[in-house]
């Protein structure tokens, strides 16, 4: 008897411009810089390269993810699917800590603050004030989100604004037998992966994700993953970028 | 006592490869060339420049208006709008001569046929054969369409596909309070326009569209224009393309 599957791919947005200035970007409208460009072409030939091709396109409202879809997707011959944008798929917000340089954050606070702001699932930064250069409290894209607007986030609060829209849009589209391409960032594709892998709140703070390899889920029909951790569509790449990640900060 | 008007944007592709070669295209999906591209960013300047910012971007599903849109919102810096793309905003199905050679077909069929082709509002060219290369019929982005599929249209073709579309989807927006902009095709929005400006059959042979100068139209509550024809956001720089693209397929 043959089994209904679902098929997701993650794709994490390639390097921004505050990556290459080690500044904390959160909800900042960050572009990506030539590497990043570059990793989303890449990430569109891999999908050829592995014949998974999108049906339907999810992404934040953050240009970096925007673009990186947009690249990847022209490269693949697919930027006419059907294309849905949501805050929910935003980065996490890093409260105070947006547009802060890492290396003077470790700095300031000492390297058991800063990894925890960065790495605890249940603890956030202090809240960034609406005042600031780097808030989004004015934003027009944000205008219906009212009181909802995060103004600092931790993992859980991504993974709770973040599990609704999972299970009322990007599951419905699964379950219609579309392949899903979620274009996002590194930790609200770290809360879906919590989710998806049912990864524990300690060990979550060991999981990275590259930027820029497409990470492809095969699912069942609970929606448990057939492949746990899922596949990256280059490997090699990715383990090397996992390391890299796992450093970073720590210049 | 202040009445209620709508802001619609339109947006004609920038120049193609195929452009270049003074080949017909119609539902060929070719790529922007650098002028084209060049022609999309100034597109989002022009924007920015007169403070007239989309709140939902509607593309057909042809890569030379999705990546002109992408750009052109990008560099206004509204990439993150909510975006429609369909069938129905493509370009004029051009038949059996979507591949081929204006010049050429200029000689082979002579001026009248030719121009008749190009311009009459009711002669669709021959049919374009399945088996063409050229074809759309195995394009799976077009795969719910069944028998509507187009094999050729002559401008009213467009205008009756292009009108129910209209009045289901951009119009309920409009009426919404949004600034709707349509990234389209010479044809597609020749069409439109000619709904909008109420153009008789015989006078929509004389209008032209020029590439990547937006095109705003201010409408009343019956979605009458308040500025019959539209005003271009460059005026100058629209009064010359109009000229070169009535000369062209004369080389």
């Amino acid at each position: 008897m043959k089994t209904m599957t679902y098929k997701l791919i993650l794709l994490r947005h390639g390097h921004s411009e505050w990556n290459a200035k080690n500044l904390f970007t959160g909800w900042v409208d960050v572009d990506l810089n030539d590497q990043g460009r570059e990793e989303a072409v890449r990430g569109g030939e891999l999908l050829v390269e592995n014949e998974i091709l999108p049906d339907v396109l999810y992404t934040s409202l953050l240009k970096r993810a925007i673009n990186t879809a947009n690249m990847a997707l022209d490269k693949a011959d697919r930027g006419w699917i059907p294309v849905k944008r949501d805050w929910r798929l935003n980065e996490r917000h890093y409260g105070a800590l947006q547009g802060k340089d890492k290396a003077q954050t470790l700095a300031e606070f000492g390297e058991e603050q800063f990894m925890e702001w960065r790495r605890s699932y249940d603890t956030p930064p202090p809240p960034l004030s609406d005042d600031s250069e780097f808030s989004q409290a004015h934003d027009v894209r944000y205008k219906d989100l009212g009181d909802a607007l995060p103004r600092t986030e931790c993992l859980k609060d991504v993974l709770v604004r973040l599990l609704p829209y999972w299970e009322s849009d990007i599951k419905e589209d699964l379950k219609a037998g579309k392949t899903v391409l979620v274009t996002a960032h590194g930790n609200s594709l770290r809360a879906l992966v919590k989710h998806l892998d049912g990864i524990s709140d300690d060990a979550i703070a060991g999981l990275n994700i590259p930027t820029g390899i497409p990470l492809v889920y095969e699912l069942d029909e609970d929606f448990q993953p057939i492949n746990p951790g899922g596949t990256y569509l280059d490997p090699d790449a990715a383990a090397q970028a996992i390391l890299a990640v796992a450093n970073q900060g720590k210049k």
